[in-house]
């Protein structure tokens, strides 16, 4: 986490329960939601009391904004999805993320909101170890 | 529209008949949601073609992002809400469109997305000509 103040940053217990790391950013924390009925990433800026995007420093919104689009492009590329859908919501959990969802026509509740729709299905563990694996090529093909 | 090229632009007829005129921004379109349930904006790239931000130029990502955060601040500044929510979805309508929502604590659906809720409720036409007048004013106070 070269370069960027991280200092008394925890990261929400909800968010800590309900989705699992994938690998470090810039300025975000890149994680798995695990509920394998869409393929759905989380971007966790690593800013203390951050809620609204538009409260972050430009240089912050810049950068969430850089990495945001990296991780559409990927999860895009990755998947073949149809459509990507992202939003920062946080009327439950306050804590800034973003969320960057897959889409696939006739998919769970499409073409509505991911959000609030039925019950959270985990993935089993080796099916969640191998996406994280797969996005992670996506976005950095020689890491 | 100065420095912006629009040449072939059409708004989508969908946007067209669900939302109304705001002003014009340096990239974008904004728009009001005629939903009275939930102060609601979009923002509508006059870009031609232009489905996922991603595929956008870097520019014009960093102008979207510079002003749906500027209009977000400026609902939440207008309107006193608990949180603002964006998303940019694109499910039903593929042409570009960022939404950004002013929610209050037990609202329409709250916590739940205004997505895919319910049915639309317009506005009676002197309340969204005051609501637009309003976030003009607090985008441009001088203006």
């Amino acid at each position: 986490m070269l370069g960027v103040e991280t200092t008394g940053f925890e990261l929400d217990r909800r968010l800590e329960a309900d989705t699992m790391h994938v690998m470090w950013l810039g300025l975000c924390e890149l994680r798995l939601m695990d509920d394998c009925r869409w393929p759905w990433l989380l971007l966790v800026p690593q800013r203390p009391g951050a809620a609204e995007v538009h409260e972050m420093t430009p240089l912050d919104q810049a950068m969430l904004t850089f990495e945001t689009n990296m991780v559409a492009e990927a999860l895009k590329n990755a998947t073949g999805c149809f459509k990507i859908n992202t939003g920062a919501i946080g009327n439950i959990v306050r804590q800034l993320h973003v969320h960057v969802v897959a889409r696939f026509e006739g998919d769970a509740n499409w073409p509505g909101p991911v959000w609030g729709h039925g019950e959270r299905e985990p993935y089993r563990r080796e099916n969640a170890h191998q996406f994280a694996d797969l996005i992670a090529t996506a976005l950095f093909p020689n890491r």
